[in-house]
């Protein structure tokens, strides 16, 4: 076997087949992926979430991470904001010629130990091959499927007056590491992506608060862009206290030493979850008690005032309007 | 607003909010998508089918349909090749900066139209942005979940000796399309992509013989890379006959001046259906009523003899093997 995709790997033919069998099927088999048939046939019943996202992250192994581990995390997290249990997904990629079979093997590896994790498993999928020069390595689609809970109803259009905003952890972890990897900066060591699977986290959650308003992960655009998504959706205003937002001092170091916000930087194992005051405290413990919810806070609450806008006292005491992002300070984080 | 897509506007704020609003829900709007949550919720309550194809032909316009076409036709194909009414697409594009907006509108109304013939709606979706020489123009991802009726079994393992194959129509159409574009070559005016929906006319048969065995469409690798992948799965032969595969005139001009076999060329809005003998004239008269399959044929038939093995009685009357395609004689056509 070759050690390199040649672009025949994406010609439908023997070579194609190869790939399939000896990189994605012995990581990923299963019966429902091994039928080969043009679609993965499921049987179903109730009520479904359905959700996409392709992954361009560059350098494509990061501390904490790598693609494979993104494209499961970040498509099962959005299954999981809408209260869903990820169930099965789609895998499609787009790889460029040269890429190195081993570099593949890791990602699909990736791929594998998080779908478990999550509790998904990859049902279908498709390769292309594009010549050298006409990608970038390797661009990731997953979309998935997951299946809600009866009674649950989890929306960015649910969050009302009088509810408090928790918040699962530091902010711009993810952000700094694929940016310090890429550009060889040296912000502290120990700085990883908080690249996780939250599926489980939610399913916790939802079991101690069926009532939980709005869940959502908080990535491109950071926490700022996604707390302005909640408060539009849902007709609100919301009040935030920046010192209860928790930031690693090395995030803060390279964003002070770039002049970026980390309220701007992408998260890839934070969520914000809005939920009723008489709740929010033991959503709060159940949080805590997960490994990806140990520094969860409450940062805030809804608000009939100012609708649309979300308002945050700052360290020093001031208030100022924290709005969506306008620009692109870092392009190719996921 | 800018004529050409910014890195920014795939940054999750504010240009990539006006992106989603200006381009894609002016023409895809629909009450899931609107809701702009991170999944989309879907009530279902049956078989379900599930696939996904990313898309990355070249050039992303061709004679008879574009890259948006392609992945709305493709995937849906595919469900349909599965039995199933195709109802829900996800939409995953990424885009190289710098790509005009008007090439980009083009291919969302393609998507759009071709979905609404295809009876399927786009209810969730993600653009990412690439920096210039990252990616060529655009990629198309798309997955996509369809209802399989009762008592229906279709499936590339179910093929029988016995069975009758049906092919759809003319081969070889749409590679032969893409190659002229890409490189210039002129091999008749009226040469144009098969790409096609083929939902309706596969609806159409399954109501008149709810007993097909197996479906499939002939896209990359072209009729004898699908041939062996059902001889394959259901451990069967199949003897064909050349006499009775259409070819146009342009295609068959293209490749004898290229040395291609319009065997191994890729279709787009082609199928081959494998039934019951007792069956084969109904589902035949069905499809010549439809308008993608008013060329329908029966090429050859299911054998108990040399089992994963397709023979072809030649037009000279000798008899070849037909395999599976190895090299990759025409990439980036899909």
């Amino acid at each position: 076997m070759e050690d390199k995709i040649l672009l025949a790997h994406g010609s439908g033919g023997k070579l194609a087949q190869d790939l399939v069998k000896n990189i994605f099927f012995r990581a990923l088999e299963n019966p429902l992926l091994a039928k080969l048939d043009d679609s993965a046939v499921l049987d179903f019943n109730g009520k479904l979430a359905f959700t996409t996202d392709s992954y361009v992250v560059h350098p494509i192994f990061f501390p904490g991470g790598d693609i494979g581990k993104l494209a499961v995390c970040g498509t099962t997290n959005d299954l999981a904001m809408s209260g869903a249990k990820p169930l099965y997904l789609s895998l499609g990629c787009v790889i460029e010629e040269g890429l190195p079979f081993k570099d593949l093997d890791r990602i699909v590896n990736s791929i594998k130990v998080m779908a478990d994790e999550a509790g998904a498993q990859i049902v279908t999928g498709d390769t292309k091959v594009v010549d050298l020069g006409s990608a970038d390595k390797i661009f990731i689609n997953t979309a998935g499927i997951g299946i809600i809970p009866d009674g649950v109803d989890i929306s960015g259009h649910n969050a009302r007056p009088g509810d408090w905003i928790i918040l699962s952890g530091t902010v711009g972890d993810h952000g700094i590491a694929v940016l310090s990897r890429r550009e060889g900066l040296d912000f502290g060591t120990s700085l990883e992506s908080d690249c996780a699977p939250l599926a489980g986290m939610v399913a916790d959650m939802i079991e101690v608060c069926p009532e939980i308003h709005s869940l959502r992960d908080p990535t491109r655009g950071g926490l700022a862009s996604t707390l302005n998504e909640i408060v539009a959706q849902s007709n609100v205003g919301m009040k935030i206290d920046e010192k209860e937002i928790p930031v690693r001092e090395e995030v803060m170091g390279a964003c002070e030493m770039l002049g970026l916000d980390p309220l701007y930087i992408a998260n890839e194992g934070k969520l914000v979850a809005i939920v009723p005051a008489k709740d929010a405290d033991k959503v709060l413990s159940c949080m805590k008690r997960h490994r990806y919810g140990k520094d969860a806070v409450i940062i805030g609450e809804v608000t009939g005032d100012h609708p649309g806008r979300v308002v945050m006292r700052t360290s020093l005491g001031t208030s100022r309007i924290v709005d969506m992002l306008v620009g692109e300070p870092l392009p190719r984080i996921c």
